[in-house]
């Protein structure tokens, strides 16, 4: 018997059909011994819907009374799905955030966890129920009401999961697993049957979106061992583990990539102490998180150039802050360009096998496509080009590396 | 500076658009200086869209659950209310039932309020704000969300004043006021200024449904002074007081009717002791609630007839429950008539003046309108007459007593 959180995003629980379909898996789960609990995302749609309720009465809703409203969408599914599970003679029992004391901090619209009183949920699952709880959603210490932000509904599996010291956290979702990259963009694509806790946190930073980044984090830190599965088919999904050795031996789980990036640079600056915080200073104190940063000694005088990379939907502010701390450093210029993408290379195999670098320079130039920055990690290695070559980049990476081909999973 | 607590019902927040009005309203009232405590239902037709939702699950949703869903309609209405109030510069703040400890039994869809921590209000009242409770809604001792069942937005508000000794507790509905009978039944209605609250239970049990019964009942025991209003209009609307003397001089407030009743007959049952047990007895166990009830002697043989009422819901059950007994007391024919509905006149005034009854009965019988049945009340007299007779009744009594005349309010 084992004790399982399983979580089922919003298009798995997206209609009365669809909820049926989850109790039905659920139930099967419990029938074979184990205890159950089940977190739950809104019904797709619903989040946006109550938003766009919120935006007809206040054009900046309320930070507090918007979880208030928001967190109304996981509770309709939760007493939904309980419904359902008792319809088929499977005793649940749902709850809300607060009622299973989700404790997080005071942080509305993007709080984080703190605590989970586990009590009430193990009592239940000793008494043999199926527990439902909503996702997204806590209180904080003044009992107040507060939502986790997007994605959230896995952090809170994890964070029950942990909580319970389940023994697996399953996290249901429209695709049937972690893939070698996107299949939209390589159909040769492979599914993974394991990967590391390293190597998901760089696939999920660098825009594989199968999983929010903060779960796998959370995850990582209590070891709760996470598994990504469709809730539509069938099939073992991805297991997330810690033990390396487990991983196919290949020296590259994926390859990400990111559309959303935008890259900024000041021509001619002085080349002195303190000219990179003049720079990046500004546009921190805006909140705006910058991601690679790249300085070149220029040939001559002692000017430097000064490259980084900013997520595109800040890219017109950055702009604005940088040309005015530019004017005050006495700057040549400043350039920006929207139209470049990040692709990176994410394997713990990088560790011990060189060469990889080189291997994946070589691969890009023999296709002419020219690298603009690199950047990298232990277990990654992220390369900026020109955004007509995503698709090209990312196919010429995977096969290079023999992606498409199973080792011995 | 009063302490008021308002409540609006669906048609009043069923909309964004009415949501904003409801917010200048209330703002209104705590500019002039008065807290504010506004309590909500849900917006018109999200209860039933709740209930279909749940009914495509399970036929007859599980109780705890179906309160578990139902009760984010209202969470969604107090949060968008606040949202409207600090829109406008007016601070306030939402309370789910749970969060303002509206302590319940746990009979699920129609819970019973046993207490209100009313801390939390005040403390926000005093710092300013105006307080937004989500109506209808509670928990029971062990944490889990109960409602009060239709129209207990209208309890919860009057608890709530109660809990607060509120000066006022302001019923906002979509009438601006209780009319001295139906306005769609006769236009020559005409709404009082007051009424005590003796009459406005007989008024609201007998078939006015401007106010929920329970409420009348709760604001009577807990002596809260008790206002209904428009949400659309402005106007001072009906004071429901304790102070009869306060209360217009007339003797008779209104009148009420039932269109809901049916009738029920034995002929010829053995007039011995426990015949009414034995017929009746049978009826409560399947929980059929019996209105009136009149048994006559009949003049042949130690024979008697037993006739009562019943709602017309309840009217197929109790008619087969009724043949069973009535074959084992072999009684001679049992009778049921559908066509009937119920005419009361209501007024404090019944008390110290005499011959009203007589009246009543002769301006009935110079309409040549029948009557079935009759009951009787301290402050009541309700007849049973045929279904087409309905509007003729109420218009005739109406004019009898003269109930179109203001008399000095």
């Amino acid at each position: 018997m084992a004790l399982i959180v399983q979580k089922y995003g919003g298009t798995s629980v997206g209609s009365a059909e669809r909820i049926l379909a989850v109790a039905e898996r659920v139930k099967r789960w419990r029938d074979q011994g184990n205890q159950v609990v089940v977190v739950l995302s809104a019904m797709s749609g619903e989040t946006d819907r109550l938003i766009g309720l919120a935006r007809q009465i206040q054009e900046r809703p309320e930070p507090r009374e918007l979880d208030v409203l928001m967190s109304t969408g996981e509770q309709v599914t939760i007493a939904l799905l309980s419904m359902a599970l008792s319809a088929r003679g499977c005793p649940a029992r749902s709850y809300t955030g607060a009622q299973v004391h989700i404790l997080t901090d005071s942080a509305h619209n993007k709080a984080r966890i703190r605590d989970i009183d586990a009590a009430r949920v193990k009592a239940d699952l000793d008494a043999g129920r199926v527990v439902v709880v909503a996702g997204f959603q806590g209180i904080d210490e003044l009992g107040d009401i507060t939502t986790l932000g997007r994605g959230g509904s896995d952090t809170s599996a994890v964070a029950i999961a942990a909580a319970l010291k389940a023994d697996e956290c399953q996290i249901y979702t429209d695709v049937d697993g972690v893939y070698t990259t996107d299949p939209r963009v390589e159909p040769k694509a492979r599914k993974l049957a394991r990967i590391t806790f390293e190597e998901m946190l760089e696939m999920a930073s660098l825009g594989s979106k199968v999983l929010q980044i903060r779960s796998v984090e959370f995850a990582g830190k209590y070891k709760v061992p996470l598994r990504v599965l469709s809730s539509f088919g069938e099939g073992e999904g991805t297991l997330i583990t810690f033990e390396e050795d487990a991983v196919e031996d290949a020296k590259i789980a994926g390859i990400a990539f990111s559309r959303d990036e935008a890259k900024l640079t000041v021509l001619g600056v002085p080349d002195q102490p303190g000219v990179a915080h003049q720079i990046l200073g500004p546009i921190a104190d805006a909140n705006i998180e910058v991601d690679m940063i790249i300085q070149n000694i220029a040939a001559q005088e002692a000017l430097t150039d000064f490259t980084f990379t900013v997520h595109r939907n800040d890219y017109a502010r950055a702009l604005e802050i940088l040309e005015a701390s530019a004017k005050q450093l006495g700057a040549r210029q400043v350039l920006g360009d929207l139209h470049i993408v990040k692709i990176s290379l994410v394997g713990v195999g990088m560790r011990s096998h060189a060469g990889i670098a080189s291997r994946m320079f070589s691969a890009l130039a023999q296709e002419g496509i020219n690298i603009r920055m690199i950047s990298t990690s232990e277990i990654k290695i992220s390369v900026v080009v020109d955004e007509k070559y995503l698709e090209l980049g990312v196919r010429t990476l995977h096969e290079a590396f023999g992606l498409d081909q199973a080792s011995t999973a």
